[in-house]
C-alpha cells in the first residue's frame, strides 16, 4: 500500500493526506488551495513558491521537519543563484513531500482569478495561456561590443521580463532587425510555453488571439478569442466538407480504403474549411488571420487523423488502432492552415479508436474526474460518446447512433439554423400539432406566427425537433411502441397519410411540406437504442443502474427538451433536474485548453486512467440494442410529463394514397423549383 | 577570486584545481580524463557516471567527503528511481564539485575512442551524432488494451533502448502505421539529440548520412559523411552561384540594397546549389539524399545570413550588426534543402559582423582555444580570418584581403584545379620560368613534361601559383621592392613584355600564354598588406611580437609554400617548422560539428569570450596596410630559402611593344574560340 503522510496548507488551513513524493503544487491542487502555476508544474514560471514550517504544530498533530521535504532540485539551485527564490522557499512543483508537512502559500504565490471568458456557453476559465506577449526597448547597437540583435532581444527578455534564454523561430527572426529600426528598437515577442520566441511586431502589440475548434463529422465549429482577456470575439460554423465522401464516419473511412489518395484530398477539404472559418472569424471580430496565434482542436478519432494527415483506415476495423493517442503541437503551416506564420495548433488526446479528442474536451469541460456523485455525460453527435464515473473512476464509450439525431438521413431533416423546426406539440384529440422554429418566437398556432415568421419560413426539422415531434406522435398514438406509424383508431386525421406500404405524419402542410416518415421514425429509433445500450453497457461496468447527474453535449444535448428525451428512452433514470444540457462541451473544452495552458498537461494526465469500453467487444451491446428499440423502455418520465398516456391499439391500414400522392406531387414540384 | 579545490581521478589518477561548482564532467574534460560523455553534459545519455569516494588520501593531501559534492539532482533522482543509477554512483555532467574530492572513473565510463573518420583532411572525430538509430520490434495492437502505436512505440524504446519518452514528427508518426504493417511490426527510428524521433522506417535501417557545408563567397564545398563510422563517403564542391550577383561580399550586399528582393534571390540560389551539391554527392556515395538526415554548415556572416534568408544588409555598414551571433537548428525543409523531409541543418554561431561561423569551424578543428603556445590560424577566403590566442585569450579579427589570393581579380587566375599552374621558379640569370600544374607531376621543364601532361593543359593560375611567380619575381629582380613589373638590368629577357603603360611577365607562351601583369601583382600587395596588417593588429592587441605556431587554413593556406607566404611578408616571423597548412579547418570544423555533437555545445561556449577586434575601428590598420604594401618587410626568409637576393635597381622603361602584342592576338584567337 502506498504511504501517505499529512500536508496542511496555511493560511488555508486545507489539509489532508497525500502519498509519499507527492509534489506541493500537486497537494495544493489535490487538496483545493490556492497555488498559482502558470507554466503547468515545469518549474518555470516560478509562481508556485511555497515558505515550508519546521516545528510541532500539536494542534494539528503534525511534526514537521526540513527533511520533509526532497532536497532542492537542479532548477531550484538555478532559480535560488539568480535570486529568485528567497528565504527558504520552495517551488511547489519541485518539491516532493517526504513527511508530515505545513507549508505557508504566501500572499504573492495565491493564484487570483484574473479573466472570466464570456463565450458562447458561460464558463469559468482561467486565462494562462500557452502564449504571452511581452514588449521590449533594445540599447542601439555597439560596434565595440558586437553581440547580436537576437541576444541583445534575449538579454532584454531576462533583465525586464524575468524569462529564460530561449531561441526564437527563423522566420521571426528575419523580421528582428526591420523590426527594431522601424519603431525605435521597441519590439513585442509572443513566448509560447516560456520557451520559444514564435512572433515578432515592430514597437507594441497588446492583443493576439487564439482559436478553440470543434470539429466534427457534420459541423465545424470555431470560437476566436482574446487570449488575453480570454472573451470569445466572434464564432463561426460550417459544414464538413467531408460530407461530399461519405456522409457518416464509417462511409469516409470506405472511402479511403477503395479510393487511393482518398485520405489526402479528406485532409484537404478539412484543413480548407479551417481556413474560411479562420477567416471569417477574423473578419467578424475586425481582426486579422495573422493575429491568431494559437489554436486547439477537438475532434473524433477519424477526423481527428485525417485532419493530422494520417491515414485513418486502421479506424474503420478492429483492432481500431490509433496512430496517436497523445495531444500534439505543431505549426499551423505544418497543416496549411493559414494564421500567423508560426501559429500552434494542439490537438487534444484521443481515449481510444472510437472515442476521441471531442471525449477529452468533454471531460475537460465538465471534469467528471473531480465528482463525487457518478456523473453521465454524453456527447451526441454523429457517434454517442458516454462518459461515466467519478473521481474514483472513469469510463467511457462510444455508440453507433448515426447522424439522426442531427437532422441527417431523416427526410426533412436539417441542422439547427433558422427555419428548422425545434418544438413539437401534437394535440391528442386532433392530432393537429403545433410547432415554433429556430429564430421565430412565436408558436405556429399563434395569431401572430404569420406577422413574426415574415422573415424566416419553414425550412424542415432539426434534431430537438424530431425527438420532439416523434415523442409525441407517440404520446398521441400516432406511433406505437414498435415504433409503427399509422391512423389512430376513432380520430380522423388528414395529418396520417399513407405513402406506399407505410404511413406518414404531415407535421406542416404549407408550402414546403414537412412529413415524418416511417423511416424517419426507424432512424430515431436506431439512433435511441443505440445511444441507451451503450449508457447501459457503461452501467453494468461501472456496477450501478442509476446515475446522479446527466449532462448531455452537443449541439443536440443544448436544444433537446429533457423530458421527451426520457420519453424516448434516451437517458436512463435519473431527476430531472439533475439532467442538463451541458452545451457544446467538446468545443467548450476546446476552448478551455486554448485559453488555460495547464488544462493541456491536465487532460493528457487523465485520459491514461480511463477505462475504455469498446461497445464492438461486449456481447451483451447487441442485446441492450434489441431491447431498446422499443418506445418507452420505461413509463416513469409520463407521470412527470403530467400526461395521461394511452397505448394505442393496433393499426388498420386504411389507404390514404390520395394525399400520399399530393404530397409527393408538391415536393416534386418543389425539387424542381 | 573564485575558489578552487583538489580534484583527483581515479584510476588514471589525473588530478588539478577547479572552481567551487565546476560539474565532475567538466573537470575531467579540463584535466584530460577519459570519461564518456554522448550527450553532451544534458543529463541524458548517463555515460558519465562516476563514483565519488570518501576519506583522507594523505598521500595527495586531499579530504574527501561526501558532501564535498552536490546534492543529488532531479535528474540523478529520477535515474537512481529507474535502477539505472546505482551503488553511489552520480552523473558526471549533475554532480557539482563543491570540496576536495576524489572520483573513481568506473570501467564502462571510460571513453573510448570508437571510429576514425577517414576523411579529405585527415582528422581524428569521435563520433557522437546528433542522431541516432534504433530498431524495434512492436506488440501487435491489443482492442482490450487500446494504446496507440505511438504510445507503443515509445514504450518499446524505453524498456529495449533505455530512452526517454520522446515526442515524433508528425510526417513520420503519418509513415508508422504503413511502416509496421509492412515488416512485421518492426520498425527503425532516427532519433534527434535524445529528444525527437524525426525518422521512421520499416524494418531494419543501418546507415544514415550527414552532410558538412563550407559556404564560402566563392566556392561551396560538401563532405558527406557516414553518420555511424564518421567516414567520408563522398565530397562535392561548386562555384557560389551567387557570384553573378556580384564577386565580393561587398558587391552582394550593394546588390541587396539596390534591388528589392535581391537578398530573396540570392537565397534562392545557394539553397539551390545545396540541393545540387547534396546530390551529387549523394550520387557518388550511391545513396539516396532521403538517407541525408543532419547537415552542419559554416559560412562568413553575409553568407550566414542569406543562406538562413536573413537580409544581410546591416553587415554592409557600421555597426554591422548579426542578427544571430548564436548557433542555429533548422529543419532542412524550412530552408527548401531537399534531404529527408525531417532532416535537421545546424549552421555554427557567428562570432563578430566580420567574423564568420567559418572562423567557428576554423576554432573547433584546432582548438587554440585548448593551446598553451600563441597560435595564429589564418583562413583565407576572399576575405581572411585570423584568430589568435591560446588558453587564456582569444582574438579574432577580418581583414580584407580580397579574392586575389584565390585566383580571382588576377588576368590568367583561376581555382585549383587541373591545368592550373601551383608552382613556379625562376632562373635569376636567364629569367626564364619553369613550373608545375595540377594533373600533372613533371615540371614543365622535365623532357616528359610533354609526355606527362598530354591528358592535361595549362588553363591558368591559381592562388600557391600566383603567391609563388611574384615571389620569384621578385627574388629574380622582375618586381622591385614596390612591385614594380619592368626589364632587369642587363638581362635582356623575352618574358618581360610592355603592355601599355606597364609590363606583364610572360609565364607561359603556349597556346594559351599566361602572363602576369602589373595589375595581377598589385592584387596580390593589397591582399597581403591586408592580410599582414590584420595580424599585426591582434599581435598589438596580444602585446606579443612573435608567434609560437601558424596554421594556415583554406584551399589556399593548404596549397601554398609557406616560404613564398614568408617572402612575401603574408604570415609573421616564425619558425618554419611551426608554420603548416591546416586544411580546410572551416570545413573540417563543420564536418566536426556534425559527426561530435557535444562540440556544438562547446563552440557555443568558447565564442562568445573570444574578443573581437574590428580592423575598421582601429586606426593603426591603415597604417599597417600602407607599410605592408612593400616586398619584402623582412629579411630572414631569404637566408632560409638558401638564396643570394640581389636588390634590382630601378628599371628603365624599355619599349616591349611587340610581344605585348603578339599577347594580346593570341588572347584574342583564344576568346575567339
Amino acid at each position: 500500500m502506498e504511504e501517505e503522510v499529512s500536508v496542511l496548507f496555511m493560511p488555508s488551513g486545507l489539509r489532508g493526506q497525500v502519498p509519499v513524493g507527492t509534489t506541493v503544487l500537486q497537494a495544493a491542487q489535490r487538496l483545493g488551495v490556492d497555488l498559482e502555476s502558470i507554466c503547468g508544474g515545469q518549474g518555470k514560471c516560478r509562481k508556485c513558491q511555497v515558505l515550508p514550517q519546521q516545528g510541532e504544530f500539536s494542534k494539528h498533530g503534525i511534526s514537521s521537519r526540513a527533511d520533509h521535504l526532497s532536497p532542492l532540485t537542479a532548477t531550484e539551485l538555478m532559480q535560488q543563484s539568480k535570486n529568485r527564490l528567497k528565504n527558504g522557499r520552495r517551488l511547489g512543483c519541485n518539491a516532493r513531500i517526504l513527511g508530515d508537512l505545513v507549508v505557508d502559500v504566501p500572499e504573492e504565490s495565491q493564484q487570483h482569478k484574473q479573466h472570466i471568458a464570456k463565450a458562447v456557453t458561460a464558463y469559468d476559465i482561467q486565462v494562462q495561456p500557452a502564449l504571452h506577449l511581452y514588449t521590449v526597448t533594445l540599447p542601439e547597437p555597439d560596434m565595440h561590443a558586437p553581440i547580436s540583435d537576437k541576444r541583445r532581444l534575449q538579454q532584454a527578455l531576462a533583465s525586464e521580463h524575468d524569462l529564460p534564454i530561449m531561441d526564437c523561430e527563423m522566420s521571426q527572426l528575419r523580421l528582428l532587425q526591420p523590426a527594431l529600426a522601424r519603431a525605435g528598437r521597441q519590439v513585442t515577442v509572443a513566448v509560447y510555453q516560456f520557451q520559444q520566441i514564435i512572433a515578432v511586431w515592430p514597437g507594441v502589440k497588446e492583443e493576439v488571439y487564439g482559436l478553440a475548434v470543434d470539429l466534427g463529422s457534420t459541423t465545424i465549429a470555431a470560437q476566436l478569442c482574446n487570449m488575453t482577456s480570454g472573451e470569445v470575439v466572434a464564432t463561426a460554423d460550417t459544414m464538413n466538407p467531408q460530407i461530399r465522401f461519405g456522409e457518416d464516419l464509417m462511409s469516409r473511412v470506405s472511402y479511403v480504403m477503395m479510393n487511393k489518395g482518398g485520405d489526402t484530398a479528406m485532409t484537404q477539404v478539412v484543413r480548407e474549411a479551417f481556413n474560411q472559418l479562420a477567416k471569417r472569424a477574423a473578419k467578424s471580430a475586425g481582426i486579422q488571420v495573422e493575429d491568431i496565434l494559437d489554436m486547439t482542436v477537438v475532434a473524433n478519432p477519424i477526423m481527428h487523423h485525417l485532419f493530422l494527415g494520417i491515414d485513418p483506415t486502421p479506424l474503420g476495423g478492429a483492432p481500431f488502432t490509433l496512430t496517436t493517442d497523445q495531444t500534439q503541437v505543431l505549426r499551423a503551416a505544418e497543416l496549411d492552415i493559414r494564421l500567423h506564420p508560426e501559429a500552434r495548433v494542439c490537438t487534444l488526446p484521443c481515449i481510444a479508436g472510437h472515442i476521441g479528442a471531442d471525449t477529452a474536451g468533454v471531460i475537460l469541460s465538465e471534469r467528471p474526474d473531480l465528482a463525487d456523485e457518478h456523473v453521465l455525460l454524453v456527447d451526441i453527435g454523429t457517434n454517442a460518446e458516454i462518459v461515466l464515473g467519478n473521481r474514483h473512476r472513469l469510463l467511457a464509450a462510444s455508440s453507433p447512433t448515426g447522424p439522426a439525431f442531427e437532422g441527417a438521413q431523416i427526410t426533412s431533416g436539417q441542422r439547427a439554423a433558422p427555419g428548422a423546426i425545434e418544438r413539437v406539440r401534437i394535440d391528442p384529440q386532433t392530432l393537429e400539432p403545433r410547432f415554433r422554429m429556430i429564430g421565430c418566437e412565436a408558436w405556429s398556432d399563434d395569431p401572430e406566427f404569420a406577422d413574426k415568421s415574415a422573415r424566416v419560413s419553414v425550412s424542415g426539422i432539426c434534431g430537438s425537433g424530431i425527438i420532439e415531434v416523434v415523442a409525441e406522435m407517440y404520446l398521441s398514438g400516432v406511433i406505437d411502441s414498435d415504433g409503427v406509424i399509422g391512423p389512430v383508431t376513432g380520430k380522423d386525421s388528414p395529418r396520417i397519410v399513407q405513402e406506399g406500404r407505410t404511413w406518414s405524419y404531415v407535421l406542416h402542410a404549407g408550402e414546403r411540406a414537412i412529413r415524418i416518415t416511417q423511416n424517419d421514425v426507424r432512424a430515431i429509433q436506431l439512433a435511441k437504442a443505440a445511444l441507451h445500450a451503450g449508457v447501459r453497457l457503461l452501467l453494468d461496468h461501472m456496477g450501478i443502474d442509476k446515475v446522479d447527474r446527466i449532462g448531455l453535449a452537443g449541439a443536440f444535448g443544448s436544444h433537446i427538451d429533457v423530458k421527451y428525451a426520457m420519453v424516448l428512452g434516451l437517458i436512463p433514470d435519473c431527476s430531472l433536474e439533475k439532467v442538463g444540457s451541458v452545451g457544446n462541451a467538446a468545443g467548450t473544452g476546446a476552448r478551455i485548453a486554448l485559453l488555460n495552458f495547464p488544462s493541456r498537461l491536465e487532460i493528457a494526465e487523465i485520459l491514461p486512467k480511463v477505462e475504455k469500453i469498446e461497445t464492438a467487444l461486449e456481447p451483451k451491446f447487441q442485446e441492450y440494442f434489441i431491447q431498446a428499440m422499443a418506445i418507452p423502455h420505461k413509463t416513469d418520465p409520463y407521470v412527470e410529463l403530467g400526461k395521461v398516456v394511452k397505448f394505442p391499439e393496433p393499426k388498420p391500414r386504411a389507404e390514404k394514397a390520395d394525399s400520399g400522392d399530393r404530397n409527393r406531387r408538391r415536393r416534386l414540384r418543389r425539387d424542381r423549383a
